[in-house]
């Protein structure tokens, strides 16, 4: 590891693979705080590439991500988790010795296990999850403030060189995150009740709407306000990666998703047997949650997320 | 029915019975609009009354619900659906002949049900729903624009008089909102799917983590942002009126949620098996439902509900 000095940026060579919502936010973010001296990217689809160039994104694109990586002091995997091996295979070629290598899947334990076997001696891994994001995706819909405020977790294994750490966990802070460090297999417990079974949920009633025979698709979209239309923007997010959320964070999810079915089982009984005090205790206790998630920075204080009122909807 | 000319108000005296986040809001559109003559308003709760009086929702407030509703031309029940009939024994001797009573439960076939054998004579019953709120309560969250764009569902029975329907409607239309007839039940089944479960499975989803061992309150509370965030909104509203809602529309609830439950088992089946096609094909058919609802009208046009991002959660 090199020391920097103040005036020169964290690393002089930055490849990202894959320009999607994440890849692309981050290229905003290290130019907007000059993190890095030069941004190589690459992405499988040369649309992207394309747009990439000339939206600015990077300094330049390699045709391929073995030549992206090339002489890059930092590697940063964007891509759905499910080809992260795959995507190992193509690049570890040209790592080079004493990059860090890291990566944003929303899943730590199985890209560990993707990544280890195809990993070259002297490259130090730390893999990496911002929990942020928008339900849009591509090159386009990245923004250098998506980081702010927002937590980002580290999970190096336990062979990783701490100053390697260190300095990713610099760099995130200087793109507005709060790093923590944890194992693999607690974060994609924690993540698979914060983030992976909400998504599910959220798929889940929208198809379940869709297909009703009883009430229109017209009148699911026209009475959304009542609810439903919360949970159709995380069920807007992108299919790639959230398909391979789930088949990589299977256990967890299983888990999880049991623990849900059976306390939704518990309700729909109380419902049916009029059991009001069980669903008043239970809607009481919801409501402290929120609060709590708003005193700690992770949400907007305001009614209805801050959504205008009044604005949108008239002629 | 009077004919009111341009310059008179729409109603000459308004009652609200109940003056929370909804009572308070038609208030204050009431106002925008002028569409009352005068409004009165009663709340259980002496409190409420008192704020309701101090910063000029209404113009008197009265002693009992009954006293609130004499020479009234509209009546409004702004209560919890679950109390409608107790509410009805309290005011019906109150009621003026002629007047129109409405209420703005989220549930109608058993509104209608608890008020018909409560019903004056020469009262014209027009029961309403909004599809509007806030995860917020009481008389101060209130605000004019909270009907605006969105729609309203009135559900008279057949024996009700066109006009005084046609009255409502535009009352309805005045306030912001884009009128609806339907009958109580199919209102009941539309809605258990855009609102009542989506709500259910929130509070249930809010409660699964904040009962797990194995992850701590504060790490759901600091990872939310990854999605869990967006259910905690809706299963922060008001506990009364939700037990309320469940208790009074439970076929629908139970219809509903039987075939959310039958849909999330073939879901977990897929994740269980790698059906990763299965997972794909349904995540990409619900990405068009949103698109839906941002083209109706009913969503802003903007990642994350158009949440601030960079301006919370920093130092």
């Amino acid at each position: 590891m090199t020391k920097t000095s103040p005036d020169s940026p964290l690393f002089e060579k930055v490849a990202l693979v894959g320009l999607g919502l994440i890849g692309s936010s981050i290229c905003r973010g290290m130019r907007a705080e000059g993190l890095a001296g030069k941004v190589t990217g690459y992405a499988r689809s040369e649309e992207t590439r394309k747009v990439a160039l000339e939206i600015g994104l990077v300094d330049d694109v390699a045709a391929t991500g073995a030549e992206a990586v090339k002489d890059a002091d930092l590697v940063i995997l964007c891509v759905p988790v499910g080809i992260t091996g795959e995507v190992m295979g193509q690049i570890k070629a040209g790592l080079k010795p004493g990059a860090i290598l890291t990566d944003v899947g929303s899943v730590k334990q199985s890209v560990v296990d993707m990544i280890l076997p195809h990993l070259p001696q002297g490259v130090h891994l730390v893999p990496g999850h911002p929990i942020a994001g928008t339900e849009e995706s591509g090159p386009r819909s990245g923004f250098a403030e998506l980081f702010h405020g927002r937590w980002c977790i580290l999970t190096p294994p336990a062979t990783t060189d701490d100053a390697a750490t260190a300095k990713l966990t610099e760099f995130w802070t200087q793109l507005g995150s709060d790093v923590e460090v944890m194992d693999p297999e607690h974060h994609d417990l924690v993540l698979a009740i914060t983030s992976h079974v909400p998504h599910l949920i959220a798929y889940n009633i929208v198809g379940t709407a869709a297909d009703l025979e009883t009430v229109t698709r017209s009148e699911v979209v026209k009475y959304s306000a009542g609810g439903f239309r919360d949970f159709t923007r995380i069920a807007a997010s992108d299919p790639t990666m959230w398909r391979d959320v789930f088949l990589n964070n299977k256990t967890a999810v299983l888990e999880m998703l049991g623990r849900f079915s059976e306390d939704l089982t518990a309700l729909q009984r109380a419902i049916r047997w009029d059991d009001g005090d069980a669903l008043f205790d239970l809607f009481t206790r919801t409501r402290e949650i929120r609060r709590g998630i708003i005193d700690a920075g992770q949400e907007i204080d305001a009614p209805d997320f801050g959504r205008p009122h009044g604005e949108e909807g008239e002629d």
